[in-house]
């Protein structure tokens, strides 16, 4: 039987019927749970140690039929994960998976290719360049940024975190290569209060001294937006001190609360003094393949990098984030490296202008993470895609009119893309940290009923929820549901009616 | 047709019934591949552009079925990779699949869950710590590098380039808490001449300056392994000089030729001078798990940290590295942030103790690795996965006597698991030039006969032809072909008869 507990054969782990034996189990098994994933509790209500506990010390001597394991993957493992694919799940923001991605990846793990370099898989490089391409030109990157474009070009990291790594270290290395390596201690990384910790910690990565990454501070005002002269200020200051500006974060759509930063300001500013600019849009770059949301990027073609995550709202599955620079000589003088080992014997006179991608990212390995973009790009297509994102948008302004619409809530940003940020409002009677109270017991309150997950931030020393829209299986009907669970649970924990 | 091409819905992309009929599609084209894989050529013949110019500049706007999709990796990609599970591939390191380690990644990429921290999916961060640990235990690692051990733990990251820049960030950071900020320039990063290039990538990442990178130098009298010596005179040079010595790379099972660096003495010179001693067992840490081979981590105990790859050797398919670190209090110090956004408004009683792997890597976002590493246990079992490796290690020796019985041929460093380190030798005409140029033309040959995949390697100016024995389908069939293409080409090239 395919899919029984056959003993283990060294040499028939790739067997074609084993393989798709028990591969179809598997299936059969996701298939099960897309079913049933919105009868679960989004969040499980377990303790610490209670998988732990029924796992044993060491693994087994003998192999075990995928009948047994995919059982206990059912029994104890399920019912301890929090469920991202929920359609009811809106914390922190979607991460997509969908049955392109899934097929994609399925073929990238499938193949299990290594192309790190052109060499090493020639069509896994053609794709990527080719796909990454297709990504920016649906979103309206300027051709700066394109291969086929003004010199630029794309990569396919696995995390923005791993993006801003390596732009960092291709900024700082270019700014050492005129202060030489003494110059190190006075560089200085810009962000706002609202920027992903990643920059901060991708500075302390590349060696940035703590104390000069500046947290520029945002204001309802702005919509939480960095303004250009606050930076300007800061900017300014550092100079005076004998500082060197080096790296600037523009964020279209924050993780907090999906504020926008100016980037055409902040681009004008980053060239006056000679900053590395990059754009986070790891979230609403997938909004950015609609018209009306390009706006959000214009200036653009001032900065030095943009990345965002097709893993995030683009029904592209764990992990993928679009990388461009206007520059890959900047970002391959920082990450090259040309060992011996991966000398190319046999393709002497095709060096010149031959993408290594090993030369664009941290690790020298590296999966066909271009495969799955690929695939998704193809299945579903620019309109498929667009219409996609439309949808949630739509679900989140729904969610935000009714919001408005009952006098206890008060919206706290701007509602820009499919990511809705609310609170209930003080009543005459109520102090600040008693709101702050009754929201946290609010958020609770929902989460501990399973029917809904979300998670919170706060801002201006308020506590404020996060409804996250954009679950590949979320519908209209579970932000209604949703609504009716906050309104419920708001009574629950003692709001004013 | 649940494989047809119906057109794309924005909210059917996880319905169960598409799901299971395309991703059996999928599967379906992948059982075939592995029939017919044996019978393409391991590497493509292709010019750079070719796959390039048969994409079209941007996506389609309209969807496509999958048939389409999948008819079109068949005609257009699968001609252009280079094939790493072909059973023939030889070259760089394997990079294994297997039916269990794709079933582990099916489950991960189809949960789709994001375990940065405990509370994001609790069950995938107990599995993860109880993995490592099984595999700790399965090498014969020191307790001080399990959870259930001394303090220590593991974490799976996907690459050991990672882990290399996350170990160097955290002794970078530990040296500079006594030496302030300015001490960067004065840190100093070991390796031999045989270390992966990584150790060179991630120092340059993590800002020691290019010129404190000591690449010390090997030779065949020590099997190209480090001695202890030639690291302390370095050491003892750089500390006359006022620089400080921070961490040491000990390699088990280089890239070039699988020399093994001596574990023990290298961590005793590392306590002398409190430097981070790293133990890089990327490839033969596989082999670690049977008791022949781990006298090659005799004295691990006095390491800080160890890495190794599933993802090569352990049948795991891309991409899984497990890191051991003795002081998991060094890692997230160096690595951790705490964002609003991120705090746990939920489970306020249960920090103490609990694993964020966020804290232990580079990124936030992660895949749910553990579940593949934890599906290969379980499946193929301790004893399963020994039988495997022995396997391979059998072939490599058959191999590598067929060229010692062959007197053209000679071995260039002892094979100690799996690779085996050849060239024809200089016959009593010719110099040195002239037989690395024969060899040069063997390898060509071969690789262009698209029955064998192999590379190379340059020892004291020597070409050299890598064998690395350890394709998932590989049997000794394959390597008895391989050893007649070997003898054939070495004819047709005019090595001496």
């Amino acid at each position: 039987m395919a899919t029984g507990g056959a003993p283990f054969d060294a040499l028939s782990s790739l067997d074609p019927e084993t393989f798709a034996g028990e591969s179809r189990a598997v299936i059969n098994f996701l298939a099960d749970y897309y079913r049933d994933v919105d009868t679960y509790p989004v969040q499980p209500q377990d303790l610490p140690g209670c998988l732990r506990a029924l796992l044993p010390d060491a693994p087994p001597e003998n192999g075990e039929p995928i009948d047994v394991i995919l059982e206990e993957v059912r029994t104890h493992i399920v019912p301890a994960l929090t469920h991202w694919q929920s359609p009811k799940f809106f914390g922190y923001f979607p991460m997509n998976a969908s049955t392109a991605g899934f097929a994609g990846e399925m073929l990238s793990a499938g193949l299990n290719i290594v192309p790190f370099m052109r060499v090493a898989s020639p069509a896994a490089t053609e794709l990527e360049s080719a796909v990454v391409d297709w990504m920016g030109k649906l979103m309206g990157l300027p051709d700066r940024f394109l291969f086929s474009g003004g010199g630029g070009g794309g990569v396919l990291h696995g995390s923005t975190c791993e993006a801003v790594v390596c732009t960092l270290a291709a900024a700082r290395d270019r700014a050492l290569s005129r202060l030489g390596h003494e110059g190190i201690l006075r560089l200085v990384v810009y962000a706002s209060d609202q920027s992903h910790c990643t920059f901060q910690k991708g500075a302390r990565i590349v060696g940035i001294t703590r104390s000069n990454f500046r947290v520029i501070p945002t204001s309802a005002s702005s919509g939480y937006g960095l303004t250009s002269d606050s930076v300007r200020d800061a900017v300014e200051a550092d100079v005076a001190s004998g500082l060197v500006p080096l790296y600037l974060c523009a964020t279209v759509g924050t993780t907090g609360l999906g504020a926008v930063d100016p980037v055409r300001d902040l681009g004008e500013l980053a060239r006056r003094h000679s900053m590395w600019l990059h754009v986070d849009a790891a979230y609403a770059g997938s909004a950015l393949i609609c018209p009306e949301f390009q706006h959000h990027i214009d200036g653009a073609e001032l900065a030095d990098s943009v990345s965002m995550n097709p893993h995030k709202w683009f029904l592209t599955n764990m992990d993928c984030c679009c990388l461009w620079v206007a520059s890959p000589a900047a970002l391959t003088s920082a990450l090259s490296t040309n060992p011996e080992y991966l000398s190319n014997v046999t393709d002497g006179g095709a060096g010149a202008g031959v993408v290594d991608y090993k030369d664009w990212q941290i690790a020298l390995s590296r999966p066909f993470r271009a495969m799955k973009l690929w695939v998704v790009l193809r299945r579903y297509g620019g309109a498929g895609m667009r219409a996609y994102v439309r949808r949630h948008v739509e679900m989140a302004k729904w969610f935000e009119q009714e919001l408005k619409a009952d006098g206890r809530f008060e919206v706290v940003a701007p509602t820009r893309f499919s990511l809705v940020t609310f609170r209930l409002r003080p009543g005459h009677e109520g102090d600040g940290d008693a709101v702050d109270g009754l929201n946290r017991r609010l958020l609770v309150a929902m989460n501990a009923s399973g029917r809904a997950f979300m998670t919170h931030f706060v801002v201006d020393g308020k506590f404020v929820i996060r409804m996250a829209v954009g679950g590949a299986m979320t519908e209209m009907r579970h932000v209604q549901d949703t609504w009716e669970l906050v309104r419920e649970k708001a009574e629950e924990v003692g709001a004013l009616p």
